[in-house]
């Protein structure tokens, strides 16, 4: 049985990747939920990842830390982690990695946060240049391998990938062209986004310094959760 | 026929990456150099790849940029990118993946120059994380798999990705304990990894962006290049 170690499901970005896929691929699994105390948790997360960080997944005597890793890891067992098709395959694999060190600039101006909304101060040139470059890789995606989904007709990895970048659209009403909206509306309408969602709006606890971070970049225009 | 599009060899951390895997597993590619022109070279990198960025492979009608993912893409296609045994494969992957996104002060104080070297002013506690986080992958891996190498007996993908941190520890004399003291001894003693170096060395080209930015962090006490 799969372990999957994650933080909560309002804050936590990279434990949503996983979380999504195991979720929408239908592979069952436990979930460890742990609480973000700080901005940094290395040594509470210590006691259940190698790394000090999540998402952590553990099976059998096996520990696999690293979002990526734990993709290969699952792509290893079962079958749609990755597309069947060469031609896909090889993209979302691309793209995944892009994501995994890259952006850097949405990720610090518009922190994940599921049940905020927020009206930035400004776009700024680094934050667009970020936004420019998932619309097209979007745009490449769909077009290339015919949608709905980035490598073709079913959900895949490189989809979970992007889940925390919808959450971001949504909540900080970031501007994208029609057909990126269209496809951040398709994942948000996904049972395991709207359960994630749920999840995070009934959750209760704050964490301050994960609060106060979307402040600094923009104004608060509406809180959905309890 | 493999084409590796990558850039100057004295500076560029990732294309060393996928050119030393190929290199060592004896797989025939052809390699395609472009030089830095300045801290970023999007626009004429964009010629060959998508990010912008090197390393880029290009095979067939396939064009694969980000080292991961080119790393994924050879090991669909030959014996050896990662071990053959599941738990050195496991931890090899996470290990890369780790790699791949982390150890942002160590890329960041000590970027690769492989000629030259430097007397920091100091090894700030940022810094000292990432070498005592490093050590400790170092040293689980070789015990867990025996050695010599980081997941098993032979190189593969692992290794491959901690080739830049081997000339860095080269380049700026970064403390580490003996037994990880010794595998960047054996990295740098790897034909490929001489090749590599023999090649940054004899290169007269300088980069004023690549080159100012290790004298920030330290004092230049050698450049070995022509
Ligand atoms: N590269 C990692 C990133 C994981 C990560 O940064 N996780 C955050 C939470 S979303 C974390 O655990 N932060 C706690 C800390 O750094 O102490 C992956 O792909 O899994
Ligand atoms: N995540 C990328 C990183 C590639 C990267 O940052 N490459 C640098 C050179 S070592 C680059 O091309 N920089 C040029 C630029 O950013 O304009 C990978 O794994 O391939």
């Amino acid at each position: 049985m799969y372990q999957l170690f994650i933080a909560d499901k309002n804050y936590s970005s990279w434990s949503l990747r996983p979380w999504l896929l195991l979720t929408e691929l239908g592979i069952p699994f436990t979930e460890q939920q742990s609480r973000f105390d700080g901005p940094v948790n290395h040594t509470k997360f210590r006691h259940f990842a190698p790394n000090g960080k999540v998402p952590c997944l553990h099976h059998d005597s096996d520990v696999i830390w690293e979002s990526l890793a734990i993709i290969e890891y699952l792509a290893e067992r079962h079958p749609g982690v990755w597309p069947a098709d060469s031609k896909a395959r090889t993209f979302a694999r691309c793209v995944a990695s892009e994501m995994h060190a890259g952006f850097s600039n949405l990720r610090g101006t518009c922190p994940m946060s599921v049940g905020i909304r927020i009206k930035l101060h400004q776009i700024s040139p680094a934050l667009q240049a970020d936004l420019d470059r998932i619309s097209e890789l979007w745009q490449q995606g769909l077009q290339q391998f015919g949608g709905p989904f980035l490598a073709g007709s079913a959900f895949s990895a490189v989809d979970a990938f992007f889940a925390p970048v919808a959450f971001r659209v949504q909540s900080y009403g970031l501007p994208l062209p029609a057909a990126a909206q269209a496809y951040v509306d398709r994942l948000l309408q996904l049972p395991g986004m709207m359960a994630w969602q749920q999840a995070a709006l009934a959750d209760p606890y704050r964490e301050p310094s994960h609060e106060a971070e979307p402040l600094r970049h923009g104004l608060l225009v509406a809180d959905l959760r309890l």
